[in-house]
């Protein structure tokens, strides 16, 4: 179904984008703001579902690269996507059929709705990921071969570089190191894919849940719900950890921020401390020993009050906060998916165990259900 | 006057070049070979002056960017710059009339002669420094206001990267990023001019007083001449110091070698250590709180025996060497040129002073006559 992205429905894709966006994917107040003022300035563009790209149009999907640590610094006006879109569609000597999220997430999922509503153009019901991950080649489009190349990258300056590479790992590589030169972050238009093939080889109706998400935590705040059952029943998520952040080990390096949160358990976790590494997203929660969730599955940090996602460039000591667990798409969940995105491919010697089969989450699932 | 470049000329471009190389340039031997096998291969390219570049037809420039520690590594097998030369044709529309150096040294002087050979396209007999420079805008067509970009660099494995940035500074920025991340070196096409710009921002008559450099070496070994008299002579040099290196300190880090060489002195130089401050070329030369010579001055180190250059990755714990100064173009001495090129940028907190105006200079001007 076609329909009217508006206002509110930003708004509420930006905060449900960082509930996904596992700690990742940019500021969702960042990300309002910048889609906010485009819709403002150009109109509402419309959300069209995946199916609905025909098979021979193209689209092309626009997002940031770098560490968010930066983009909160560097804030967007919205239209530096625009000019790496434009400049993509340049070199193709084609038009975009629609634009489309790399990612979901407070600034990469909303950068579409702006260049979107520039370009008066769709923005399509979908992602590439269901969840933000820090590395270019981290997409489903990746487990069906689709080039991120050509791609196009650049700087508020008005510095840019256009990359061709062998493969997607390559492209991961120099792009970072542009970004990096770059002030720390860039704008890029990447995976340019025939509908056909967007059709297999990404996730539908991702933005929508994004704004679902958010609309039910927007609810559930006015409503006086209890917010964190409610976002738990709309994630399908699982309760993990509850605490207060008591230290915090953060550095922004390489075009990434990177470090480890400890959140010292209260309540149920009393005596218990919660590490959680992450490197632009949350990637392991372990209490000691006990791995309590892995990626591919998602890992987001909440304020234990508003349930509000706390990105990893958010984190701030004492904070109080809830960690929850979502499911990742099974695409991820595949041999396929796990080598590509799972604990090994960042360097942790964990094998991947969904999260409702770890045994920390069937207790938090308990738990969940007694808060 | 237009002249077909032999075997043997392209073997007298290296090891001259390697001479104003001043330590940097890339090996002469990696380079002689690549050019050799080009000539053989597709037949001598024609080697045409500055001044006979149509005014309207365009010229280019094929260099390799990166840390001459790897080059020396990874041997070019020549067409790996013909590929980006190509690229960069495509990408502005048009054909290049010749192929240029952006530097004299042992490959960067003989990569635009294989992509002539290669192309069938003449090599327009001058270069951009008169001598080689670590950083992409360290060039006379800088002082004229004339674009690197649009640059195409790519590596041997087949990734590629267009740049368009907004001055030369941040093209060597994101340049030497790229480079480094493509294994330390990488190919690349830049510095496109018109001739008319060319006959203006660049230096005539250098890849044949590179021939002839090596040449006069050549010439000199063979009829048992005084090498280093000859040497001196032919460039106009003057002997700086002469002794055994003791202590060398060479790293490869963000795409450049790095590091300081201590030559313990002997014969007239005997109880000095001259510190030679290098950046893949050599940049400051000093016996203790004594300044020999600086950039944009050409610092050179050679054999005590041979006079063959040693270049900064060649350099080795006990090699007995001479160390010789040579003018620079005095382009490189206007306010412009010392302010671009000279000690300060390369962070030395010491004045430029012409080589022949330098106390150490004058002394060593007795000396070499003496030897």
């Amino acid at each position: 179904m076609r329909s009217r992205i508006s206002v509110q429905d930003v708004e509420d894709a930006a905060v449900g984008g960082a509930i996904l966006g596992t700690g990742g994917g940019g500021d969702p107040y960042v990300g309002k703001l910048m889609a906010q003022r485009a819709i403002e300035q150009y109109g509402s563009p419309e959300m069209i579902p995946l199916k609905e790209i025909p098979d021979h149009k193209i689209v092309m999907i626009a997002a940031g690269i770098g560490a968010p640590t930066v983009l909160v610094e560097k804030i967007l006006r919205g239209d530096e996507a625009v000019t790496v879109f434009k400049a993509l569609q340049n070199y193709l000597g084609k038009k975009a059929y629609a634009v489309m999220s790399a990612e979901v997430g407070g600034v990469n999922g909303t950068i579409p709705i702006a260049v979107a509503a520039h370009l008066k153009i769709p923005v399509v019901d979908a992602d590439c990921m269901g969840r933000a991950f820090p590395e270019i080649q981290l997409v489903i489009p990746q487990l069906y071969g689709v080039p991120a190349t050509p791609l196009i990258m650049a700087d508020e300056k008005g510095n840019s570089v256009v990359l061709s590479t062998i493969n997607n790992e390559w492209t991961e590589s120099i792009a970072r190191a542009v970004a990096s030169k770059m002030g720390g972050m860039a704008l890029m238009a990447l995976y340019t894919m025939d509908g056909k093939t967007a059709k297999r080889a990404t996730l539908p109706a991702m933005l929508s849940f994004t704004m679902k998400i958010g609309k039910t935590l927007r609810i559930a705040r006015q409503q006086k719900l209890d917010i964190l059952s409610e976002l738990l029943k709309v994630t399908q998520g699982v309760r993990l950890f509850k605490g207060k952040i008591v230290d915090l080990d953060r550095r922004t390096d390489k075009g990434h921020v990177r470090g480890v949160a400890i959140i010292q358990g209260s309540d149920d976790f009393g005596g218990q401390k919660l590490n959680m590494q992450f490197q632009n997203e949350n990637l392991v929660a372990r209490t000691g020993e006990k791995v309590l969730a892995t990626v591919p599955d998602l890992i987001t940090i909440v304020d234990q009050d508003t349930c509000f996602p706390i990105t990893t460039e958010g984190l701030k000591y004492g904070l109080r906060v809830t960690v929850i667990g979502i499911p990742c798409h099974k695409k991820w969940r595949t041999p396929a998916g796990i080598a590509l995105a799972g604990p090994h491919h960042f360097g942790y010697d964990i094998p991947y165990k969904p999260i409702a089969v770890r045994g920390g989450t069937r207790r938090s699932h308990a738990a969940s259900a007694r808060n």
